[in-house]
């Protein structure tokens, strides 16, 4: 049930978007479906590092000092670029914030040029998030920088699925009171998963899948059938199912996605009282969960809709620690993507950096 | 007259506003209440020594690297929002500005998830404005983070109150010719202030009120009947009136209130012409004041109605010093919330933060 | 040809603009018309050294650390302000960025109240784009701080000046295998330039006009007649055409307008289609250039209108080097401006400025 992709983050997606006689190598984060297993582990071994970081009394590393990293935002997310621009300050990094209206883009002046004479002015990575799947991809082809997708329409939202993993390991890790240091991905081997909710719609859904799945767990996908997709071939799922009661008890992991109203979800259901009905997770549902199980949201969540106020605020919710990892797991992915210029390996130069509060300025 | 408060600000509120069994220390500035006179006399002298650092080549100390400050303004405010990340980057604090719409916060996610998120990704101080009294108490509660208020609708608005002090106390000490760091609180017992404008509306007024009052001097309101507040039970004023030609000769400092026409307060008037008619401080008017009064304001001025052109550039006017004092008074107060992590008492530390440029980076 | 202005750039337009009482010495960038061949020249040499500096592994330096750079735009143009706050980021300034609708400073506050309260805070550079003509100038007598006029109305924008005076040497020393810094400015003598476009409405034009006239080069502005200004008295060119085709075969630069349809230019003409059949650089007219001639635009191109397609991306089309040279030269003035205050020349101290990774920090 595995992915068998392989390619490590450093060259994610090099050879499938960069022009054969692009310039230099490619350095992408643009989908989970580039990383694999493997190229998964190394970002969870190196955020245990930056969430380390996180607990020091100067929560910094001079790491990318002196680089400059471009939020491209085409749909507005302050969350996700909140978490990025935190993970890129803490590695000392300048960020600059470049927030478009997708519209805006399309008159005028082309995404690409737009791009283009942004990289010209010396940026080292762009984190674009863009209502068309295939848009990050799209301008790795057209500039030298790394690009890190930062949600793509339907597609992909890959340090989402980074960061999700990342907390299940961590909290798996506790339970049997091992450092998470410690923990490798074996822990996902035969992890039950439910994703619940719109996943025709959800990038979150796609790239959860893929991780999961590449690390070994066994994800079921639950849903109305007007939010399924239309064809489920080629996810690498265990199961199917329309009857979330029936397979709460079975699960170590609920995984609820947020139901996007916003973006017209709406006209695919009767109405919202009856997707919550049949499929938020209310309190009485989440009294069938097996003991041990949590409950994950990528946030923002709708509460009332796809999860009860009161189960929201459950211990066994684990919400907050996935927006608190997030940063950790961007900084890994801006490491690994731009750390490395200066020479060195990543993961083994990691732990070196920034040893207290007198190696960080900036 | 002066409120008997003196909790000092390094608990400011802890007790009223953090749930008994919250895991840390409250560190807030949500009220000039909860401050009292030693309180504010604190912030003043550890001003001082941010006065001196402005005048610096390099005007920047390393007190806070490393520290993540959030400004969260739900009404627009430019320049206060500049006086505080301004304040925050010259003590090397990175500085995330989250520039919401209150309708924004209340369809879909609430306040409370999205401080709570923001929280979760490592973030030291919020500095809420928020149209709603309460906002920042009620931030307060939710996040271990410190919350400083930077205006809650009709309530409070402390460090205006507090750089308005300090500016005072700077006028009285140039005058009788004494450094200002030498010049204590004592000062401001018995001079005579009047407060003038829009009293019914404004966090200016009641911050300042009980600022002054604190201190010990004698604040007069002064305001036509429909923008007086209809109790001014529990205020801690010296008097009340509405002839402003009378006040001007008694008073040493006369304080201009915005007349806040955006927000509608053109209805309680029956023409902005007939208030400046009665209370503007036009050019005849300031002819009345004391030699050596001072004229101030909160800005941004309306020149025109609450004063007059050519009274805004009189040499007694010291709005400019206000906004200059700003600066220096809520990096005080940022270093007295966030700066004593390390240990060490803020008031004896901050004279030997950065001492020259070679101290100073990031 | 040339205008025989000389003042230096650090005093540029100082005696002009600053009121006879002001304090301090006027630092300001106004208009090309104030530097004269001597301080365009000044900055092309100080450009060398950052374009340097942007090869670096870490290409930040720490000239202006503690130093607080506002742009204040009133048009929106997020790439011209991208490129100032990266320069000024590059040297270590702390960036705010003040984004205005030119409407709001109308209603309420002034424009004169806006910057003098932000310049009270301790600002040491404005960096001004205004719809009016003049406005920078007007802003640099209100301030001490230095003003850069980054587009103001229809009358200058001196930076895209620089940048492309910049851009030109740097290709025609390329040319000659002879290093930029050995290449001076008598390389520009009798260098033969056509500006095409909408003349009338372009600062572009007329600070480009006055740059390279006063360093030598022989310009030919070509447009149809109800894009040139009513009358050319006192522009410094060699010749006037409405013949794109007759004059692109003489020149070693062709430099295109942006045909700007979104503020209204669309009234001056027939329509886009006839503009481009008269005055776009379509393939075939490409073709007429002279070998080594260059393709120059200040962007944002419209491709199919001013520049076709395929003409763009030829190699004799140096848009993104433009860009790319933008942040050096901007870094330059910045540099120029703010940088001695410490004392010392600017054009001998640049070189020993942060001399390799560890200099820099912030």
């Amino acid at each position: 049930m595995t992915t068998p992709v392989t390619t490590p983050l450093t060259v994610a997606g090099a050879d499938e978007v960069k022009p054969p006689a692009g310039p230099g190598d490619g350095h992408h984060l643009l989908s989970i479906a580039d990383l694999g297993a493997e190229g998964i582990e190394e970002v969870l071994r190196v955020s245990d590092a930056f969430v380390e970081v996180a607990r020091r009394p100067i929560p910094k590393v001079p790491a990318l000092r002196g680089r400059t990293v471009v939020t491209l935002f085409a749909e507005e997310s302050t969350r996700t670029r909140f978490s990025f621009e935190t993970a890129a300050k803490r590695l000392s990094a300048d960020v600059l914030s470049f927030a478009v209206a997708s519209s805006s883009l399309k008159k005028g002046e082309s995404l690409r040029d737009t791009v283009e004479t942004v990289a010209a002015m010396g940026v080292d990575a762009f984190i674009i998030r863009h209502p068309s799947a295939g848009a990050p991809a799209q301008v790795a082809r057209w500039v030298e920088a790394s690009v890190i997708n930062a949600g793509d329409g339907w597609h992909e939202h890959p340090t989402q699925a980074l960061l999700d993993c990342y907390t299940i390991r961590q909290v798996l890790a506790e339970r049997v009171g091992r450092p998470v240091a410690e923990t490798g991905v074996e822990v996902f081997a035969g992890l039950k998963v439910a994703i619940v909710g719109d996943v025709a719609h959800s990038r979150v859904a796609r790239s959860g899948v893929l991780a999961l799945a590449a690390l070994g767990a066994e994800v079921t996908v639950v849903a109305p059938g007007s939010l399924m997709p239309p064809s489920l071939e080629g996810w690498p799922i265990a199961g199917v199912s329309h009857d979330l009661d029936a397979v709460l008890p079975t699960v170590d992991v609920c995984y609820l996605l947020r139901l996007q109203t916003e973006r017209g979800t709406g006209s695919f259901l009767p109405s919202v009282r009856e997707y919550t009905a049949g499929f938020g997770l209310t309190a009485r549902r989440a009294a069938l969960l097996a003991e041990g199980a949590i409950v994950m949201h990528p946030g923002p969540m709708n509460r009332g809709v796809e999860i009860a106020d009161e189960v929201a605020d459950l211990p066994r919710s684990v919400v907050l620690r996935q927006v608190a990892n997030g940063v950790a797991v961007r900084m890994a992915v801006l490491f690994l993507l731009l750390g490395q210029v200066a020479g060195g390996d990543a993961a083994g130069s990691v732990a070196g950096l920034g040893a207290g509060p007198g190696g960080a300025d900036g």
